[in-house]
Order: C-alpha cells, then sequence, then structure tokens
C-alpha cells in the first residue's frame, strides 16, 4: 500500500460544454468548439488527462486533430467512452439489445473505438451501456440479454488485449433499469468474461443512487482481482445522477473514499463526470478538482495511520469526532 | 357523494409526439406533424379532451388554427400549460426566479396565455413551474424566492377570476429541489394567495416519487376547500418522473385512488400524461386510457359501498383479500 | 434577526438509557436507573435542558421526585412528550384512532401530562403521534380520521393555552403512512385548530427520510406565523429513521439548517434525539453537541454576513468553494 | 423446464406469534405457545412446511419434542435459521463481527443448528446475518469483515456438506449496512466459498428494498450455477421491509416473479415471512398463501406461452395490455 503517490485527474471533455435535459433540450448553455473546450480542460488546476466520447469528440475521421489538440495542451487521453447511447438506433440497447443487427453494430462500433484508442495510445474503453437494459415489467428477458450483452463485451475485449474496458453500472437512467446496474452485479459479468482486460468503472454518483457506500464497492471490486478500473467523480442527493460538483453534498463519505481508494491500491485516474446544467463549465470542474485535492492533501501519511486504527477499533463515536474535529475544529 | 357520474378522459397532446432526454436529445422517435397528433388524439377511445402547452402547441398567432383543429376533431381543450420550463430564460426559474426581468416576462407569458385560454373557453391554466426551484445548498432564499413565486400566482389569478390556475407540485426535476414540490406545500401556497380560482394539480407520478399516498394527497386537498382541480395521470417506479404507461405498475393504489376522486367529489378531468419515450404514443395513451376505464367499470355502486365498508373497518387482511379476489379469483 | 444570541442545547432522557428493535426487544445495553441518565445528561458539556417522556420518564406519581432530580443538576425541563405510542392499547392510533374510546384515553393521558408541565413549568408538548397512521391500501379513511386526529389536538391545546403543543411529524414508522408525515401537512393541521399555541416540531431525522431540505422546511414554518415550536437533532441516511450522532453525516445541510434557524428567528431548544444502540449513550449524544456548537462558533457576524451574500447570488460553484474552503482549506 | 410441478407452500413460524418493534417492545398483541403456533399453521390451506428460528423455536434439548409437534401436524421442517441476531452478544456481528471471540460462538451456534437439520432431516439452514454490517462511515473494515464472513461460513458449510446453506440478503436493517446487502454481492460470496452448498436466498422484500426487480434478481442466481435455494415472500413499500402480506401492494412484479421462478427451474419452497404486527396472524399468512396460490392457477401453460412471447417481443404496451386484460378485463 503506497500512500505517498500522487493522484492524477482528469475530465470528460464534454463537461466543458452545453447540457441539455428532456424539458429544454437544446441545452442551458451556449455550445463551445471543441478546441475552446480542451483550452479550458487543461486550464483547470491539476488537471492532466481528457476522456471522449466517441461520435461527440472523436470518430475515426478526426483522430489526429483531437490528438493533436491534447498534445498541443499536454493532455493524456485517459480513456474514450463509445457512443452507444446518444443515436436512435440504440434506442432499445447495444449489446444486450433484442435485434441481432443492433448488437452487430454495437460491436462493430466498440471496435472502431478502440482502433482509435489504440492509435491514440489510450489504454481504457469506458464502457458505459445506458440503453442495455428495460423499463417495463414482462418485457425483458433477464437471461438472454444479459448473456448477448455479456457476450458482446467478450468478443470485443478479447480481440482488443492490450486495451482495457472499464464497465461502467448506473441503476437506471434512461431505461428504468440497467442490467449493468450495481458493483457486484458488473463485476460478476466481468468475471464471467474470463478476461484479465475487463473490468468495472465507479462512477460515484450512480454508486450513490443505486444505494451503495462507495467506499465499500471499490473495495469489492479490488477484493476481486483488482477489478476497479477506473473513477468517475460527481455529487448527488442519492435518488437521481444529479451530476454535481464532488464534495458538494458529501464530505464524510468522500474523505472514506479516498482513504480506501488508496488503502486497495487503486492505480486509475481521479476523473470528473458531471453536468454542469446552470454553472460555467470550467468554474464547476474546477472547484471539483480542488475538493479532491483538499482531501488528499488532508490525508497525510499520519491521518491515514488515524484512520486505520479507527477502523480497527471500529467506535462510531470516535470516528465521527475525529472527522468533525478535522473539518470544523482542527488547530 | 355521485358515485355514477361517467369520468371524462383527456390527454396532453405532446404525449402523441417525439421525446427525448438528456442522452438522445433528438429524441427516441419521429417528430409527427400537430394535425397528426390531434387526429391520433381523437381516434383514441375514450379520449374526449386535449392539453395543449404554450409555444409548443399554441400562441396567440395560432389559436384560430388550433381551435379549429380540435372543433374538427370534437376535443374539447381542458386546459393550457404556459411554457415556462423549456426555453433558456427561465432556466434559473420563471415566477420565482431572482431576476426581477425574468419574473415579468413570467408574468406576461401566463397573461398570454390566459388570453388564449379565454378566446378558446378553456377554462384551466395548469402552472407546472420545473424550472422554479434550486439545485444546491447554500443558494437559493426559500423566504423571498417562494414569496415572490406566490405573489405572481396571486397577480395573474387576480386578473383572470374566471380561469382557475392548478398549481402541479413535483419534488425534482430538473432542479434537484422543487419550490412546489408536494401536495401540502403547494396547497398552502394556493391558500395563501387568497383568491378562490387557484388550486392544485396532482401528477400522480410526481405524487409517488413524492413518497405520497396519492389517494391521500387527493382527499387533502378536497378536505382544505375542494381544491383540487386538475389530475395527471401516468406509473413510475416511485423513484422517479418514468412517465410510463397507467396502470403497468401500480393497481391497488389505483383502485383506491379513483375510489377517493370520486368519493372526494373531483369533478375535474382525468387527464393523461406520458413520456413514450419507445412505445408507440397513441397505443400507450390509449392501453392508459383503458386501464383507468377497467377500473371505472368495476367501480360498481355495490362495491363502492363494500370499499366504504372496508375502510370503516380497517381489516388489513381483509381489504388485501378483496382486491385480491377481485383482480385474480373473482367469479 | 439577532444573530448572536447563544443556542441552547438539550437531550431527550431516554438516549443515555437502552435502546431496542425488533429484531433485540431486550435491547443492545443495560438499563440505567433514571438518576443515573440525569447525572450523564447534566455533565455533557453544553447541556442544560431535559426532554422527558411520559409514562417512561414521568407520571404524576413521581413528579416530585423527578422534578427534584432535574433541579439538583441543574436541569430545565424543556418539554414532555406523552406516550400515545408505546403501549398496546395505542397500536392502532390514539387521536386518530378509529375507535372513539381509544381517543379519549389519548386525551386524558395528554390532559395528564400537560398537568405535569404546568406543575413543573414546562411549557411545551411534544406530540409525536407515531401510531397514527396506516399500514395498507383500503384501510384509512383519510378524512374523518385526520379530522378527529386534529379535533383532540384542538381541544386538549384550547384546555391549556398556556402551554405550547408541537407536532412531531415523521413519514412513516412504526406505521408504513404517518397523518401527519411531513413540514406541510402538519403545519396545515396546527392551522386548522386554529389555536395560537399549537406548532410543529422538526425532527431532523424525520425531515431527511422524507425528503425535504430541513432548512426550507423550517423557514416555510417560520414563514407562516413562526410555526416551528421545536427541533430534534440526530442524522441519518436519508431513507430511514436512523437516529444516528448528529453531524456523522450530513455537514453542509447542517451549516445551513443552523444558519436558516438563525436567520428566520428561532428561539427554542436545540434537542438532541438519538438511538445509540450500540454506542455509549453519553458520549454518543456528546459527540452531536460538540458538532452543533463546532458550527454554531464557525457561523461569526461575518460568515453570516458572507452566506447571506451567497445566497442572494445563488452561483452554486462559489456556495460550495466556501464551504469546502471553510472545512477543508481554511487558514 | 418443466411448468407443471405445484408450488410448495411453507411458514416462518413465528409468523403466527407476537411481534414488536423498538417502540412497543412488549408487542402488538399476545405471545402464544408454540403448540397453538404450530397447529394454526398447520390449518392454513396449501401450508405443508414449518421454518423454525434457532433458540427462539428449537434448540439441541427440544429437538425430539418439536419434531413430534411437526409430524403430529404432517408438517416439513423446510430450514432453521441459527439465531445469529437477537442475542446482545451479536449486537455487533456474528461471522463477521471484529471480535475472535464471537466469531467462535457463531461457528459453534450454527454447527449445534445444522446438527439439529441432520437430526431432523431438515435440509436446509439458511443464514440472514442481519447484525453483520455497520452503522457509520469509517467504522468498518470492509475487506477484512467481509474475508471473516465468508471464512466462517466455508468453514461451517464444509463440514455439512449434507445440508445447503442459504445466505438470506437484506440491505439494512438492524445494521444501517448489511454485508449481505443485494443478491449479486451474496452470490459473489458463496461462489467465493467454492463450496455446492452454500447458495443464496431472496426475501422479496428485502429485495424490493434494495432497489431491485426481484425476478430478475432470481434469474441472475440461477444463471450462475442454481444459486437460488431458497424463498422468502412478503410485500413492501419499497424504501423499508415491511413485512406486509404477500400481494398486498405489488401484483404485476408477484406475476413476473412466479414467472421467472418457475421459467429459471426454482425447485425450492416457496415460504412466508411476514410481521403482521396488527393483524389476526394466521389470518394474514393464510392471505398471502391464497395470493401466491391465484397467481399460481392462473399461471396455465398457454399463459406461460403467451408470457415466453410478450417477453421476446418486449412491446410495454402490449405486456401491459395482456397484464391488464386478465386482472381487470377477463371473461
Amino acid at each position: 500500500m503506497n500512500n505517498t503517490t500522487n493522484n492524477r485527474y482528469s475530465v470528460i471533455l464534454g463537461n466543458l460544454g452545453n447540457t441539455c435535459d428532456r424539458f429544454l433540450s437544446s441545452g442551458y448553455k451556449e455550445a463551445l468548439p471543441k478546441n475552446e473546450m480542451v483550452r479550458q480542460a487543461a486550464a483547470i488546476p491539476g488537471i492532466e488527462g481528457i476522456e471522449l466520447v466517441g461520435s461527440w469528440d472523436i470518430r475515426e475521421d478526426n483522430v489526429a486533430e483531437v490528438a493533436g489538440l491534447l498534445q498541443e495542451h499536454r493532455l493524456t487521453c485517459v480513456s474514450i467512452i463509445p457512443d452507444l447511447f446518444s443515436q436512435k438506433r440504440w434506442g432499445n440497447g447495444s449489446f444486450g439489445a433484442k435485434d441481432p443487427e443492433i448488437r452487430a453494430q454495437a460491436l462493430e462500433e466498440t471496435r472502431s473505438v478502440a482502433r482509435i484508442a489504440q492509435s491514440m495510445g489510450c489504454p481504457l474503453i469506458n464502457l458505459w451501456l445506458g440503453q442495455d437494459g428495460y423499463d417495463y415489467p414482462l418485457t425483458a428477458d433477464y437471461r438472454r440479454q444479459r448473456t448477448d450483452l455479456m457476450e458482446g463485451i467478450r468478443v470485443v475485449a478479447s480481440e482488443f488485449p492490450d486495451l482495457r474496458f472499464a464497465l461502467e453500472y448506473k441503476p437506471k437512467e434512461p431505461r428504468t433499469h440497467s442490467f449493468q446496474a450495481r458493483a457486484a452485479d458488473t463485476l460478476l459479468m466481468a468475471i464471467e468474461t474470463g478476461l484479465e482486460n475487463v473490468g468495472v468503472c465507479i462512477d460515484v454518483g450512480h454508486s450513490l443512487m443505486a444505494g451503495e457506500n462507495v467506499a465499500e464497492s471499490a473495495v469489492l471490486l479490488q477484493h476481486h482481482g483488482k477489478k476497479l478500473f477506473h473513477m468517475h467523480f460527481n455529487d448527488n442527493y442519492r435518488t437521481w445522477d444529479d451530476d454535481m460538483i464532488v464534495g458538494s453534498l458529501h464530505t464524510v463519505e468522500y474523505f472514506e473514499l479516498l482513504f480506501w481508494l488508496r488503502e486497495s491500491g487503486y492505480a486509475g485516474w481521479y476523473s470528473m463526470d458531471q453536468y454542469p446544467y446552470r454553472e460555467d463549465g470550467a468554474a464547476a470542474v474546477s472547484e471539483s478538482v480542488a475538493f479532491l485535492q483538499s482531501v488528499e492533501k488532508l490525508l497525510t501519511p499520519q491521518r491515514f495511520e488515524e484512520l486505520r486504527e479507527l477502523i480497527a477499533k471500529g467506535d462510531a463515536t470516535a470516528s465521527t469526532r475525529w472527522m468533525r474535529t478535522l473539518m470544523f475544529d482542527r488547530a
């Protein structure tokens, strides 16, 4: 357990752009050109990496251009997220769709993104299969569709053994139920592929929304073969994916999470994933990174040792007092 | 308590059109021309009324055209919903915005819709103030903004005493917190205006999402001066506004709700308000009406009397047995 | 708005005793004698007041003894909570029971507690009507039982105009639905009595569990005639009344709540109400008071002014940064 | 897939007795003698089996007596649930306690129950480890305690290879977080033991409370090596373990669940697990069995085929119409 390494922070590029919802589909702000978004991202203190979304940000026809843009701003491409959710054809799913033709297209789309990743030296494909799920009782085949989903991932991940594939779970939205809904069921699917290069991505907001203790989910994934491949950060009120500024609501929980990420040997990026609908995007992301850096700074080797002792002891009053003193009463 | 009157069913016109969410902003289906949507609505068995949304469906410049279209299909205009949520200017609220200029615009927009309603003989303005709320701690002035909101409604409702204004509450979305969040707080605001023509609209899904027992909320509103002015119907999993087909999930609760709506003297429309993202709109709305009609048909005078006795007795096993027998074991 | 007055802290006596749940009905700890509980309460730094529960802690036959005990430890009796929930006869409700005989007993029990309060100089009766609600659909008469409930409160409160009656709401437990479930519906009932001396008690955990923003609920109650009569403090995970140490989970929310309590002129006690099942009771309560005192200390006049400006501005990033800096990065 | 076998119904004996909660620890009803409870259970139409709780119902010193009682009423002992939750010593956990002495006692207690099961010919031990979890952040060692828990189960299950051990998960209560919280994480633990005779028990209410689609969880468990060993039935409002009469709230969901239990080859008992706090126990359990039998009866081979087609098609409107017609409009 090395607890002195510095965390590396990144951001999903789209966080800097316009954001819409179903009531205001044109978005709450104005769209920015891609190079301006990259410039703003690079200017955020602490940000060293970028996540791109396929088709929105990057396609086979603009790889050189985007790669150049990132290089110019000394940004690493941390992951690419295939667009398997924002087109009409994916409306009823991608890898887990009932239509075999759609499943074939999902495979093709992911292969394309994987090739892009290889060509850019990007080591991770982050799969968020938001449309793969169901809405109503008596409409989904939980056996068949789950198996199809797993098979699709197995096929593409086995074709690109030099890339890692992180499965990002979320209990609902846009479907009322996702097939990859929680940490443990998604881990089961990753294990079922039998492949070393398939793991899980925790989006903190998705985990809160699923009723999980995020730190416990991280430990669970690491316990089963270091399967925590990636982390997305944001905050919410625990009932929905509000995609708010990191630490705007959960403080103790974030403190515990950052302790356990290090304690369990998580070595990936700390990536921001927000929807600053009504906020200045760069400012909101900047504040998120600042929150995580504040916590990181307070997690000194001595406090790390104190936390280990508190956890071993398990005295709720003592742990609460320690945290309160740190936040509100420290010298 | 007249329990023999027939219910009157209506639908929000947009239910027949395209529907989008934040991930697929172009929508899951193709948009339909307005006259085709009206035609489809009129063809749904049981539908006699239509609700229109300002700016989307109706503006001062197309009143005659739309009125003609409805007349042609023998549809009544049941209510108009001012568009105080789908434009960038409302992003931080309408009647409760911090910016006085925006509050003035909200007033003007609602007056315009009220004039349209008068000219069409439509008796109800349904106010869903979805953007009036807040997202983060320490960003909203709960006293000032709530008072501004109430004042705006008081001004416009007092200018149009021949129209009724129904306040449609919802706990969250698009904000993480709405000012008009639940039945009782919205009723308090309606009462605070001191106006006879201000009441409340229950959207069943919003009420479920707020953790309410919908039937109890209806009774509460009726108890305080017959303030239940309007009803929107749909269904969901209780954690989010899934806007599903009526009765696709809640059966007992719907049975109880329809009993109490009649028992408490609700005399308004039974209006469908769904988001059939991936379904055929007309079919989904049609099924919703059919569900409500099925329940209505089973609520015979004799069963009505039986229910009164069950409720007076309060024996959980007896009530459950009655409902189970009706659904699964009736002769 | 006086923002320099010191808060006054109290505790419900039972917090120091044994606590059970439905699986371990003998309790997780050993019971303590009453005088030991009082001694421990008095020893908690900051505690000046005590809340007593009728029948558990105080009855007409032990008033002098208990009053003497409190006096000995210089503790004020802040409120008495009639026992309308922990006896078999209340199993189906008290003031709102269907059985008129039970309603009469509830009245009698509350009169007895009111006389005790008068004799001890205790100014507040806190009514938590936990058994008044329902469990199943089609078993409750929402009109009749709610009216009976209100009438019972009206009768007893009008008989004791020198006492204040605070209605403590809670969405569920021990019933699946309480009649006094949320701030606004309980306020409506207080208003319906037409009595100055009937108001509302916010239990922070009950409010969180109801999906409320506690600060907003406090402001709502104060806005409608200063109806926030009392406050109970604890913490939970928002889905259940976990009755945990104050501030063990919610920090930003508590900070905002304490700001608004003062800003809205709340002048009552800050009373601890926890269930330290597995913790040392005195230590757990002590930590709760320390948390509130820490926040109180940080709410200096200057920070108070800064918060007013942040709230007026409503910039989520700025508010979040202010809070983060205070907690984790202050000089 | 055999879809003609009849379901076998059983009940946990304690369902017929007194039930308490933390506010009314003496219980809402009167306690019944054990032989009266057994007599009542045997009289419920459809009930053929009984589940017993260790120490409450059965101990090494009364095995012969209890076995005789069951035999007299022709009841099969379906499972025994070791009492690892209702004594002070288990207050901080059993197999996952931090104290090694307590872990040793948990092992001993379970061995004792396993021997009883063997002597009675009871094939299943149902492990509900309700106290194994944690309440506060920074108090639990998610790695160490989870591993200890798994090890304890592995040890005892390997010692009794002729018995099956079903792990019953629940997200919270009595702890704010259980280690065995959801279907997938509990399945992971069962798999981790590497033993054929360790599987999972779904309590329908626990699964609903965890935000799961129960049918999907059942399929998941069956998909991974037929690991669904046992089923507990009850109902709730999805936020808490209300332990209500089966089908009193969820109808469509229960219909789908019973379809999938058969479709996925579940061959275990259908066991009632309720807390009829204020109801007559025998009547409430009887109604639960009647609900399940009603659904079973309607699931004819023809309807079974229709459901397979609906699920394959995945048309939400068609599935909803089918269900509505069956419940409310069938000939």
